[in-house]
């Protein structure tokens, strides 16, 4: 059986029982995360996304700024009532990988040396994090979500709460994940929001494939 | 031809000519120094003992200290005039690595949760380090010694100054390595402040073989 098969099954599985479908989803989730990878880009452009969602603005992406002491590559500026936060998105395409303290202390380093431009650091990121990290962050007022933590708001709690589940979901090839990256198109029901025409348009992909992407969509996340 | 053969017609040529003596061991040194990897322990107790050369008092190896925010493991702690020093050594036993801003960063922002414990911090590393880390580290006042960096002070120059090579320019196999830095005998001249029996005894290697590292080392340091 291909993990084509496997997949079709765990789709059905989804529609048959509603029950099952947020554990299924979820474990689906972790997976089609690491298959962003192995370079942040795509990580970063979802998280962006995502941020849109939850009525933050995405002022910059990838942006260098100039800080006291050095020139830094934020990977996201976003702003929210007249707030401007630095996010720095940490993305693993490897199972087990942990983030650190160091990535901690080096996004605050960094945070410090760009005072008094951001009113807030943010850390995301599509692993665990460790417990020393954790507790610095706190200490120091910066926020972190990952996977499973903070308990209420991790990074799946805050995908799921909205459907904000990524695209890489669905079964693309590489070469459709590098196109729908660069469309900004990352989460999966963002397909719904156009016709496949003006999608197919946008993308070079024929209007075939995207309806059919459509109709997976519909059935995952809209089922009859 | 082997690597051991190629190694004595180099030790042959800087006794014969004693104006490429620097130029041959400076080209050895590099690879003395990947020889150490790939964990960083053996760099870690090197240093040490250089900075003793440099009278430093080395009063902590792999200290775990609680800061503000978080507990740190801090490689070396160095005491000279009753100041402490938070030193991070940062070690690649892969030519090519560079050290980068984000070590530089995280080494400051671990100093500032230490705070006021140490009245400065310094990185050792045996490979290049990038432009934008070297003006970040000017900038927050943060001392750093790597290869060719700073150009009157940089690792090579400290070592070569008082010929602090380490051990593995000799031709040690992984396990004697391994014993030697446990004695911490890794400055290689230092296997001529005892004598051989004594050695022995530190290390449980056998006198012939220690003699024979200490005419090696009379060879290339103090040649007739």
């Amino acid at each position: 059986m291909t993990s084509n098969d496997i997949y079709k099954k765990v789709l059905q599985a989804i529609s048959e029982e509603r029950g099952l479908k947020a554990l299924h989803q979820r474990y689906q989730l972790k997976d089609a995360i690491m298959r962003m990878g192995p370079a942040g880009f795509a990580f970063e452009n979802y998280i962006a996304s995502i941020l849109e969602y939850y009525d933050y603005r995405v002022t910059g992406i990838r942006s260098k700024i100039h800080g006291k002491c050095a020139t830094h590559e934020i990977d996201l500026i976003g702003s929210k009532d007249d707030r401007e936060f630095l996010i720095e998105c940490k993305y693993h395409s490897l199972r087990g990988a942990y983030v650190g303290l160091k990535e901690s202390l080096y996004t605050h380093a960094r945070f410090l040396d760009l005072q008094p431009k951001f009113s807030g650091e943010v850390v995301f990121c599509n692993t665990k994090i460790s417990n020393h990290a954790k507790k610095y962050a706190k200490c120091v007022g910066q926020q972190i979500f990952s996977w499973r933590y903070p308990a209420t708001n991790s990074l799946e709690k805050i995908i799921e709460k909205h459907n904000l589940y990524p695209i890489t979901i669905l079964n693309l090839s590489q070469n459709e994940l590098g196109i729908f990256s660069e469309c900004n198109l990352m989460i999966a029901k963002d397909l719904l929001r156009y016709d496949e025409a003006k999608i197919a348009r946008m993308t070079g992909i024929s209007k075939k494939r995207i309806k059919n992407l459509q109709k997976l969509v519909e059935g995952i996340f809209y089922p009859k």
